[in-house]
């Protein structure tokens, strides 16, 4: 069994090399639910659905996000009205959640409606989120802009998509992650798994919820020999979205080494890039492992390549 | 001013004539919200988009509701999923509901957001929910069928869409109305209107609702020689809907003489179609006077005739 902590984009692809190297009824993938947002009144999930689309291969090549063959209708029609229009959400895209707020709101978890979904999907792999209990990032804007004063708190999706992640952040928090439960699955998962995965998603704010779940980072830990984390930072920078940027505001480097320095305690080994090479020895010196590969996911057969490496590492 | 009491489809094209032959900013149109619905998390109005709708020259010919150049992907991956759809709901006209669904969650007022609405369709009409309390007509079906025991009851749409009106109802009633407040300006507008037009709409459960809320009733009767009401009943059928089986289920009369049973209160003339013109001394009987004249509505210029000369009625 191999167990992967997943965020959004980078983590979608690797899953998507996973399965195609291992059977994926040995793979479950534990998401981030913390980017999870209500609009409209709709509960809307976008890690799960990321992982989810890709893996159906429906994910838009282009955009990266969302279904490909999308239509913007109803998007169209909340603008007429003036309604929230800085989220974007494709009219295919809407079925999901008006499946998923349809279900919540029956009284199923998310777990049950994840598995639901994933399955309508035809997808052999197991999805969860990391928690049924709703958990918001919360990040705290430096500077004040147009809505929020200095020191003002935005949730994450007003941080990533509103202000395209182009403002400077002064700390983050998940709120309710403290009194959370893990998913049913989670903690029995990363316990009994051959290998745990740390996906290459944003160390903050992708991985960093799923470990703030009580539990979680105590599993891990315990798994640390049995663990490996792929860096999301490249040549020092983030292929896609602001890990890079908010990894030097909160004070760490944004280089391998500074990934290192943030899963050295749980696991073993890190997976960079050729291009971070001269960099091997400060992530040993952090005291994590090296395994240098091409990480930049940027084909299906890639993504494969990167997987069969990644799960080579502990055999 | 001119104050219509509306339902869907029949006050719909009432008063999309009547706005033809009068300045729209002198009618106020109050509608019936009992078959509102909450589907997938969303709050549906089928009365008031129906009416706005048609206003804005934007109703699908076709279909008779909803939005012209619709699209139904967001219900295409409702049902990949299995979920509710058994309503459908267009992509363009999911933009009216997730923007209404918003502007509720903020803490809005139905009427409120219905102003805001109208006034993006560019339309110059008042249009007012009765209420902005929730009020939900329950139908009882006399028989058993795949989901209720004989005697079960299910909501409005439940009858109307999901069971296309086939079944036998016993009885209806109107949860919440006698709780509700009419909407700020309901009152008022019937009570200083110079006229009051009860639309071709369903006694039993468009205009039975609209009378149900306290209040609406007595200031309508206050009113009574400045009403008219005009059938929905032609040749003892309805032209849409289940109005000619309800009214006889329920122990009315289906014919013009019936719906002047209900009526002859709250108005003092009805209008009847040619159709029922041998029934007219009948209706006089019953204590309303009679207009006579073609009140099926098939064209816009019809819908015109009709609006002008239920104006006229008490000019």
């Amino acid at each position: 069994m191999i167990v992967t902590l997943a965020g959004g984009v980078g983590a979608a692809r690797f899953l998507a090399g996973l399965v195609q190297v291992r059977d994926p009824r040995t793979c479950t993938a534990i998401v981030n639910v913390a980017d999870d947002i209500v609009l409209h009144g709709l509960a809307v999930s976008p890690d799960l659905d990321t992982v989810t689309y890709t893996l159906a291969g429906e994910i838009d090549p282009e955009r990266g996000w969302g279904l490909r063959g999308e239509t913007w209708q109803a998007m169209d029609s909340v603008r007429r009205y003036g309604g929230i229009s800085w989220f974007n959400l494709g009219d295919r895209d809407l079925g999901t959640h008006l499946y998923r707020t349809h279900r919540l709101g029956e009284g199923a978890a998310l777990s049950e409606v994840t598995a639901e979904i994933v399955r309508a999907w035809g997808l052999e792999l197991t999805v969860l989120p990391v928690s049924d209990d709703r958990i918001e990032t919360r990040v705290v804007l430096r500077d004040s802009d147009a809505e929020t004063a200095a020191g003002g708190e935005v949730s994450f999706q007003e941080y990533f998509v509103k202000r395209r992640h182009g403002v400077a952040v002064s700390s983050v928090r998940f709120v309710g992650a403290a009194a959370a439960q893990p998913a049913p699955g989670v903690l029995d998962a990363i316990g009994t798994a051959d290998l745990v995965v740390i996906a290459p998603s944003n160390p903050i704010v992708s991985i960093g919820p799923v470990l703030a779940v009580p539990g979680v980072r105590d599993a891990l830990i315990a798994r640390r020999e049995r663990a490996v984390a792929i860096s999301p930072i490249v040549g020092g920078a983030a292929l896609k979205g602001p890990a890079d940027r908010m990894l030097v505001e909160l004070g760490y480097e944004s280089s391998v080494v500074g990934v290192a320095r943030l899963y050295r305690e749980l696991a073993s080994v890190l997976v960079i890039d050729h291009a971070d090479r001269h960099l091997a020895p400060a992530v040993e010196d952090a005291g994590m492992r090296c395994v240098i590969t091409d990480t930049i996911m940027a084909s299906p057969d890639r993504s494969a390549a990167l997987a069969r490496t990644t799960i080579g590492v502990h055999e």
